[in-house]
């Protein structure tokens, strides 16, 4: 897989990816991530990227020109497959523009607040596409007209504000990338983890036995792996109903599930 | 304010708060922000501070020790108050460690997915805090006993799996510290945004006023205030409609803004 990431701060980003887990992915082989700057494809002359808002107002908005550029150019470098296949339709070349190339738009996802809420569901579907590349806003924001022409998808990773969408992309990234083949030592690594089956993971020991005077719960020194199992699967129903009732209803519950749920929601009536 | 993080990649983490907006706020004694690393104190010959987990399973557990002596040695260091001052009571000394300091103790984050979704309001709250301290976990997870006995909350970033707490923590320190007083230009910076009133922002325009044939919308060359406020609202009501319906429940709308969206909403229904 490879992905694309559009930004001001490609140092930062690529520092970031040279990290454990994605760092060892990347030097491996496994994924093949670049950091582009578009300060390198701007046209002004005092190499500025951003202008004043029209309208007035404060902070500065990312002109169309240096993005777009940038953009193409990532476009005509490569021929991977575009995903999903039903990217927006090339646009017409300006005057003394190169025309879009043939080869199918690689899919072009803007890290914005204004986006769909990010999900590991998506995760799994965008670690499923060949090419990917990200757009990260910064200052007050990008030109809309810019937006408009080339972003396939608009993505958010939450309800809150940040300076810019470096570590949103870098979030996506990371979240994709761990879901490559080979890039964790077994798949059993993400299956059990909290959102992935629609659950919350359960709790985490190891040495020593004992710490503080609190001792790890016995089951899980008795070697025997199906009380182990039913233990975790448990304290992962326990801990969601707890804590995030709310994915339970998506979650893929079997009867055992249920009926352990059902007894926790009884004892928890009555004690209330 | 001051913050300070628990990770097993203090560089990195570092080189990410040194760039932009927040590095420009470190740079000014805005923000004090401190990046520790947990190895610094393990006591194991070989330096390690993970194990394998009881119960058997794929990946390695954070152990208690190291993250214990590290959050420890940073509660020693400095007087600020804690925020929210309602946190969990400080633990008894075990044989040979050193009591708890009498100054309160710092309020600690664990980013963990299990945690509650972080949303702006919290962030504006967590931003009136003197001191917070932030913990990454990293590799399968940190022992349960260590999270049970000093965190005082558990926050999640999304409903999606990451490779550490480290993206998690500087996404949080990047939210919180852009609403320090100083840190942006101007308030008017961040009350406009996507969020910050409940709504998503309305679009951007810089120059030029014509890119690929299309031309910035005719209000915003206009001068006039009040039709650009009106313009940008209303676009802003617009876009929340069609994007995140479920954010206007919440919104704070005035009695022109629910007219607005009751007109919207009409057309739509006689489009559909």
């Amino acid at each position: 897989m490879r992905i694309d990431i559009l930004t001001l701060f490609p140092e930062m980003c690529d520092r970031v990816l040279s990290e454990s887990v994605i760092g060892r992915a990347r030097a491996a082989g496994l994924v093949d991530l670049r950091c582009h700057n578009i300060r390198d494809y701007t046209k002004d002359k005092h190499n500025r990227v951003d202008d004043t808002p029209y309208g007035g107002g404060m902070g500065m908005v990312m002109q169309t020109q240096p993005i777009y550029d940038c953009y193409m150019s990532i476009w005509r470098d490569g021929e991977q497959p575009a995903c999903p296949p039903e990217t927006a339709a090339p646009s017409p070349a300006e005057d003394g523009e190169e025309a879009p190339p043939d080869t199918p738009k690689p899919h072009l996802i803007y890290l914005s607040p204004k986006g769909r809420v990010l999900t590991q569901q998506r995760v799994v579907e965008l670690a499923a596409c060949d090419r990917l590349v990200l757009l990260c806003g910064h200052y007050e924001g990008v030109d809309q007209r810019v937006l408009d022409e080339i972003v396939d998808e608009e993505i958010s990773i939450g309800d809150y504000v940040l300076t810019g969408g470096e570590l949103p992309a870098l979030v996506l990234t990371d979240a994709v990338c761990r879901m490559l083949p080979g890039v964790l030592a077994d798949t059993a690594c993400f299956t059990d983890e909290s959102h992935f089956a629609g659950l919350l993971e359960y709790p985490h020991y190891t040495r020593p036995a004992q710490w503080h005077g609190v001792e790890v719960p016995e089951v899980l020194l008795s070697g025997h792996h199906a009380n182990i199992e039913k233990w975790r699967r448990e304290a992962s129903l326990r801990i969601t109903l707890e804590k995030r009732p709310d994915l339970l209803e998506k979650a893929e519950l079997d009867k055992k599930d249920k009926a352990f749920l059902d007894a926790l929601r009884t004892r928890r009536g009555e004690e209330a």
